[in-house]
């Protein structure tokens, strides 16, 4: 795809800033963009690099101005991460194995395969499967017995899906994840742990993204859930029984204990830890590393281990750096107390 | 499996309080348990949802007193939990892959398979090893050369099991989890890591289980050892030369660092780090997010970064949430320090 | 091999003290070595074990002083685990599969295999694939479209490498680690997310090495880079257009998210989060669990969440640890304050 200035200026509903004539052929990263790419500044972290910049287009939002010259022809929109997140799909190589099913696929009899299905090298499709029109299946691959794929969704190469596993359409999993390995549940009797059967399932709604080596174990009764929308980064782990909501966010190698229930719009930093049977209610935003050991209120902020308010957390923070500070303070005041209780005692003798 | 009050209540040794001839024939959680299901209260968390279940029969414990109406049927049982746990097996459907050995199973000639083994599509299994009677191998397992695999032992797909690794009986091991991988050795010679190669194995006891993603590295020399009965749950790190005791249980994505020893009966929560090098005695008990950093006692419960013991780290941080507040109070103290002496010291003139 | 005392000093420069004629044939550990064995004391905590042990052979620091009689032959070296390090490689016994390409491999035709190349049972290999001379590829690994391996390179058992990703020469990357998997990018638009495509690759250079159940994300744009020498323990998470360093180690479970930078020589404990967009200089150290937040100084030590220098840390959990005691002494000072202020108004009434 080869685009001009002017042609990119319609597409993004933009405004064009210098040779409107110019094209691109390929997106880049401001640092190391060179002639005839596309490249854009959204974090303002990077504006040293606009002034060296060797793109021959540069998409900035309407506020920046520039204290230097700029080589670049700009481009103002109103998103610039939006817009690029538009941009990067034109630029897109496919990199999709070959449609149809692979010969040396074991795929069971009883399994029903839809249309436009591509079902890659070694893959393993056991009884009673549903995969619906447009999947696609990478290799290696395993989906266990009673599972539903919805339409034009992806399993990446590695993944395990085990049985009863009901997944919806454009939903993503990435590599080596697995989906329904068995919940955590032991009773301890005799100094012995008796492991309790997980009998429930996981259920993963419509426009779901897992990252790569993350588990999802299944519901020891009823559904572990993965509402619409949600998106999961990698190495996340989330015990059974669990609910994550609709459009929420975890950064990578969190962690979510048996039958919490996380609601909408949650974002939650890499490294959570979010302890069981609680609740944290719609638009909670969790900071990195953060232990939630409390159901939360709507939109709160938490950050601590145990997890407290957002900026109670550093003010108590920003105390604790000065501990050893604060130490010596008292420490000087115990010796000026005891200094005046003396001077005290000789005063009230001599009154 | 269809099983009445009156059966249930003889099986579990409990008691019925009302209609003792309806019948259930499936678990189901008493958020969403409709009629025909058997359901429980264990945490009482959850009782506010006895009074709307639906359930025909729900198990609770002696203790419950209901404080209104309830529909099911009640069985009291000594011990609610063990008692699903013991019912869950009852209403378990299994979900095997045929029995024998997959025709496209690579198995080393000189590999010795044992009676009643599952081996299904797409395994390897490597020179010398020897897999016992009833084992169940899933789809795309690795086995490298020499390991033992014992009686009845299951490893899901995609497990990996490096050279030399002995697993005991009745074990399981969830998918994609790696079992003697190299450990971390390396010494720094003239600016560049030098690999220190891991000789080593790991030798897993009976009645283990192993979650999803895990990983437990090789002995540098010796084994890493996981002992009998001990649970692991998902994305959890062992490395070299660990030894997990006998009945201990670690929750997801902790980690022990290289030659720790963990004692009998241990509880290792969430997101635990436990350095290398030290001993955590039998019985202790380890808080989520805590890094332990040295020997404990037994049965010490422990919590932090680095651990303290738990109800100390408790009540230090009550005091942290009110640093800022006490930061405050610290500061007043001094300007009635100052005020004071200067009141003193014209007191003193005056004397 | 078999090799005599005498033998050993040769081959690493040391000095035996005792029966110079004795022969081992296999390394141990100090607690478990046996006659017939070499083992070696380098860390002084294990010193209890040398008076009962049982190798014939042992390798000793020219410092070391046993206190009490030895058994076995002494040999004094300058660096006890170089020498150990030196002396595994001796002892290792190779387990690697046949050379040669496996009947049931599938590659693709337009891919370049080198000579005296391994590839095992069940591996995938996709188009535009270059594959160099020496390169180790165990069951089950996955290389996507247009990725090259370096010479002598080993995949292990089920790793994935996703298009584009280019990997030099003696890397080795353990079981089930992902390389090339999506960056986490989307912006949220209506209350949905959006994804950004990632366009970007891995890049990982020579004689890195990176453990099992690794994700190392792809770029959004440009590379995903893992420089010269650096080594990975295992789960970690390498987000997108990460850069870490030549020579630099990261111990299991740790974090980077999108775009930070670690310098050369760093060192980073077991999980330790590090934020996005921020620059760790070269020679940083980092404490084990440690969230870091900000940029580094070259050769800082960092210590906490969010992580502070790591002594400062230290001394403010020291006092961290006495703020029960440190706050009753606060409250004890407001006590004795309130009661001479009370005094000294008395004093200043009568005065």
């Amino acid at each position: 795809m080869k685009l001009s200035a002017s042609e990119l200026a319609v597409l993004l509903g933009g405004k064009v800033e210098g040779d409107d004539t110019v094209w691109v052929d390929r997106p880049a990263r401001i640092e190391d963009a060179t002639p005839g790419s596309l490249s854009f500044l959204a974090n303002p972290k990077y504006e040293e690099f606009v002034y060296d910049c060797d793109a021959s287009i540069l998409l900035v939002s309407h506020a920046f101005s520039p204290s230097r010259p700029v080589n670049p022809t700009l481009i103002r929109v109103d998103d610039v991460y939006g817009a690029m997140a538009f941009l990067a799909e034109k630029f897109e190589v496919q990199n999709l194995p070959e449609k149809g099913v692979a010969a040396n696929a074991v795929i069971d009899p009883t399994a029903s395969i839809g249309e436009e299905v591509t079902i890659s090298d070694f893959v393993v499709i056991g009884p009673n499967c549903k995969i619906e029109a447009g999947v696609v299946i990478h290799p290696f691959v395993f989906i266990g017995p009673n599972c539903e794929i919805g339409k034009n969704s992806t399993l990446y190469s590695g993944v395990k899906v085990h049985f009863d596993t009901k997944i919806g359409a454009q939903v993503s999993i990435h590599s080596n994840t697995v989906i329904g390995s068995d919940g955590f549940g032991y009773v301890k009797t005799d100094g012995a742990f008796k492991k309790i059967k997980q009998l429930g399932n996981v259920v993963i709604e419509d426009d779901v993204e897992i990252g790569a080596n993350v588990v999802i174990d299944r519901a020891s009764l009823g559904s572990t859930v993965i509402r619409k929308g949600a998106k999961l980064d990698n190495l996340i782990q989330i015990a059974h029984n669990v609910e994550i909501g609709e459009h929420t966010a975890m950064a990578a190698q969190s962690g979510v204990a048996g039958s919490s229930k996380i609601g909408k719009d949650v974002l939650v930093g890499g490294q959570v830890g979010i302890v069981g049977h609680i609740h944290i209610k719609d638009g909670t935003q969790i900071q990195a590393q953060s232990g939630v050991t409390n159901n939360s209120k709507e939109n709160a902020r938490l950050y601590g281990s145990p997890a407290l308010d957002y900026s109670k957390y550093l003010r108590s923070y920003a105390v604790f750096r000065n501990l050893p500070e604060l130490n010596n303070q008292l420490n000087q005041l115990q010796e000026r107390m005891q200094a005046i209780e003396k001077e005290i005692s000789q005063l009230l003798a001599n009154s």
